[in-house]
């Protein structure tokens, strides 16, 4: 890792999906309180698995215009409602949908989120940069106690990760030049991009985020600043560099 | 008041400057700062009020068209070089004036601003709704611990209050109904706007803003939903009526 650069870092951006928030096993649990309130029994990872295998499709029908701009929670209830018919599950209201939908809104933070950014607030800048909504981020964080000191999303840039205005958008909202911002990570194709958009770039492998059966992929690539257990660990090396 | 509707609220987006903020003695102070360290002196209070009375010319010529979109830290700096030059404050280096200039970023709560949002957090979404930049604001918060669930500015809006798009677009990214956002300043024009866009209203009249000398005007008008003396008894106020 190049030490001169990483202590130049002044603020940071945190992807949230999978990096901050374990969404996998929260909507799991959501879809089941559900089922077992309205009767209906499936297999809840897979059920979660699904949802979110629609995310990336969906934004890129907004990424290529052949939708106009729709927020996350709107493409996220798109993919619901067709789930719901594949699945032969008829009977929610639209009240109870809606409260399904905004199981991403709920979603518990890893086991050392809050305090890995908690310690790095003292020093640092701290931001969302997601592709989530800014009221599902803002849900979120008074949900699981995430202290960010503002929320960046795809929403206030108009433009999905991994466009180039969503990371360019950070250093002009925060007020740095773009090479002292860290873009965190767990997926490398957001740090691929943070990266050739000029930001400074933290890996997180995070290898529960599908399932304990993934493999997980350690890799440092050339594209990447610094790897870290978690956030707790990227405080600490950030602290040792300064 | 009409309780009923002051009940439906959900989130309240709050005027900065001078409504949480005491901008006046704490530019002066910075102003004094600088003064004491470059060997000038002038009256502190005056030189703030003066760099202040040039924000609103400033803004309406981006509000008009004249300027293209400038955010307030340059808009700041514009105003700020040309009283340099008139009070004949020659020695400052680039770095200096620019330190000058992030007075701005420094500012003193109000003694009842930490604990009132520290109060209404627990039952509302809360969030700035300033012409202040995003920066401008997040230092703000952490110079002063203002713990914001997020920081919306008139830079995402790309307009300034009084523009209409500055109020709609809090509905829209903090998720709710217009009419269940509030605002809350003690400056009436402020609320007069938010409330030709539908927002609710609570003013905080800020007897000490403009110094001891200003006479404060308490007066409720009908765009107003609610008066209070300070944050902490909004937060009181709130809890009241629910």
């Amino acid at each position: 890792m190049d030490e001169n650069n990483l202590s130049k870092v002044k603020a940071m951006t945190f992807d949230v999906f999978g990096t901050v928030v374990d969404w996998r096993s929260s909507v799991a649990r959501e879809i089941k309180k559900m089922g077992l309130k309205k009767g209906f029994t499936l297999d809840w990872d897979k059920f979660a698995d699904e949802w979110r295998s629609g995310y990336q499709p969906s934004m890129n029908k907004v990424r290529t215009g052949e939708l106009p701009w729709t927020k996350i929670d709107n493409l996220h209830r798109l993919i619901l409602d067709e789930m719901l018919l594949r699945h032969q599950i008829t009977n929610l209201t639209e009240e109870e949908a809606e409260y399904l939908n905004r199981a991403w809104h709920r979603l518990d933070p890893w086991p050392d989120s809050v305090e890995g950014l908690t310690l790095l607030k003292k020093d640092y800048v701290i931001s969302t940069l997601s592709n989530g909504n800014v009221a599902l981020l803002v849900n979120m964080a008074k949900y699981g106690g995430l202290p960010w000191d503002t929320v960046l999303s795809a929403e206030i840039a108009r433009h999905y990760k991994p466009d180039a205005e969503a990371y360019l958008s950070t250093g002009e909202y925060l007020g740095f030049p773009i090479d002292q911002v860290m873009m965190v990570a767990a997926h490398k194709n957001d740090l691929k991009a943070a990266k050739s958009n000029g930001m400074m770039t933290a890996y997180v492998p995070r290898p529960n985020e599908h399932g304990t059966n993934t493999i997980v992929d350690y890799e440092k690539e050339d594209y990447i600043d610094i790897v870290v257990d978690d956030l707790i660990d990227l405080s600490k090396k950030m602290t040792s560099i300064k």
